[in-house]
């Protein structure tokens, strides 16, 4: 049987989602681990989003392939009690069996939060960057409106990508909330880094380091080193997997 | 000079507000550290509420006189400079002379959250405390609404009063969210233990181990082993101190 897992973390003490032969401190590591122990036999799970050391998921989702005499409800219980507290299966369903979380997936939503006034947010500080400068707004909204539609993001990529870099960004909203600022990001798909380089080239651009208006000459390079520093990791959250 | 600062933590290293002479680890304590080392002289400062060990604060107040050239800015800057990141001085104030944090406080806000939930609040789990047991809502809302109103609080309260433990609740709001259990508590004033205790009572009732109908006997008994268990301290947080 196939299912399909809602998952939450907090990424602060992994290294990233995808499992390593190195370290067993990853996300699909650790949900592998449980659910194999629970089977007595090696388990493979495929995620959505393939999401960085440190950043972190309000809305992942997997699925897997099983076989158990086991419902829904008693998997979801059975990882919830022995996965680390923070890592958390909000729900588990039987999907159909050709479902696959990240091949079916039609877009995600990742939103990145920068604390302007950290004391006014002390219990969210493992979830927000800290940025206390003034940040241009306008600029920045500007600039994102260009980074808007479907374009080669490869300026936008962490490694040299060997399949296609063309992504569609639908959305690039900037809200300013008492004490932060939020930025959401929604598209088909987000290659290695892309969610935190976006919000570090609009960070430049909005401390006036950047133009606004060199963003197709951005994208048009093809070349990372175009594009600005990645934002750290610990103010990037996966917000939802968008399915049709 | 009297400063208003309005102030966050996250109460789980701390043993709560109030300074002791026995420990560094108090909120209170922290903040005295770092004003009496700004200003090289001993500094007291008066919080309006004394939150127990493990209690979060989003809007806690303080006041404190201080003798100095340093603009509220230049306070607020210094303080979370050298505070640790778990407590905040989301601002600071001119006051006027008479303004006293506690003796000026007309109520506060109390909000104590569960987790129906825990995967759905995996970010939040420092919180909230974990209730996955079904509980009967209707029970619950009826015995709070017996509690509002001014009364005599003794049997909610952790030690023996000297003075009045005559207290006025104004509000006990139950509300179901995704995942979560939220109980909110406006009242003229909160007894030691008074939020945990009526939470832990009220999810007697809930659980159906206790009859709603027996708030007013417990209040007329004056006596703490009437009521429930104080939940656990996780789960609450000072939203707002209230003036007029």
């Amino acid at each position: 049987m196939n299912y399909r897992m809602l998952i939450q973390y907090d990424g602060t003490r992994y290294n990233g989602w995808q499992r390593q032969a190195t370290t067993a401190q990853t996300i699909q590591g650790k949900i592998e681990e449980v659910l194999s122990r629970m089977l007595d036999t090696p388990v493979e799970i495929q995620g959505a989003g393939r999401t960085d050391s440190g950043v972190h998921a309000l809305g992942q989702v997997a699925n897997v392939q099983l076989k158990t005499e086991k419902s829904s409800e008693d998997i979801r219980t059975y990882l919830n009690l022995y996965l680390p507290e923070d890592i958390g299966v909000a729900a588990v369903e039987i999907a159909s069996d050709r479902f696959h979380s990240r091949l079916n997936a039609a877009g995600k939503t990742y939103c990145y939060r920068l604390a302007t006034n950290p004391a006014l947010h002390v219990l969210e500080r493992k979830y927000m960057q800290s940025w206390e400068t003034p940040l241009n707004l306008p600029a920045m909204k500007q600039a994102a409106a260009l980074l808007i539609g479907e374009h080669d993001f490869q300026s936008f990529c962490q490694v040299k990508m060997k399949k296609s870099s063309i992504r569609r960004l639908d959305k690039i909203e900037i809200r300013s909330l008492p004490g932060e600022l939020r930025i959401t990001y929604e598209g088909s798909g987000f290659l290695n880094h892309m969610a935190r380089i976006l919000t570090g080239t609009l960070l430049e651009v909005g401390s006036g380091d950047r133009n606004p208006e060199s963003m197709p000459e951005i994208l048009a390079a093809r070349s990372r080193q175009k594009a600005g520093a990645a934002a750290p990791a610990k103010g990037l959250t996966l917000m939802e997997v968008h399915y049709s």
